[in-house]
């Protein structure tokens, strides 16, 4: 079964720094990480009922869990998670799950 | 640009019961919706720090913007929107997102 790492970013205070960040900074970090078979970004643009809740949304995928978890444990997979609370200013949350 | 439509479900009371709801009712009104070309079902199963907020997302694929729009505010698209309000005891969060 196919495993993803998921990081879900609240809208940030200043949306072209982090725009800049993520595209620049983040997103080749996260192309690093070993393993990875595909990385899916998702930008919120409304909600049937209120607001959006988060801004965007990345999605690693990878070929089972073992390799995720392995891949979220190397170095480069630190790296990626340490540079995404940075850039969330520490309010990213980050969940591992199986896909069907 | 692929669009779609997410929702997030938190941990249910009673797993189970959801589990059935969502698999033998839920899912096959998602597949009603006209012009969905996907549907991605994940289950969060941790977090590197704590606990996953959610239990369950699903990912409403659509070629883009305006079909998602279009789908959503079909009859089809009410029918399963009001379903996961009832299902999640109004707790879904839903957003429409364009995909990178």
């Amino acid at each position: 079964m196919p495993a993803k790492m998921v990081a879900l970013f609240t809208k940030p205070e200043d949306v072209e720094a982090f725009e800049n960040h993520y595209n620049e900074v983040h997103a080749p970090l996260v192309k690093k990480m070993p393993n990875l078979d595909r990385l899916e970004v998702t930008r919120f643009i409304g909600a049937p009922v209120g607001e959006p809740r988060y801004y965007l949304m990345a999605e690693m995928y990878f070929k089972d869990k073992a390799t995720m978890f392995a891949s979220a444990g190397s170095e480069e997979g630190m790296a990626c998670g340490k540079d995404a609370f940075i850039m969330s200013n520490k309010t990213v949350h980050m969940m591992f799950a199986t896909v069907e």
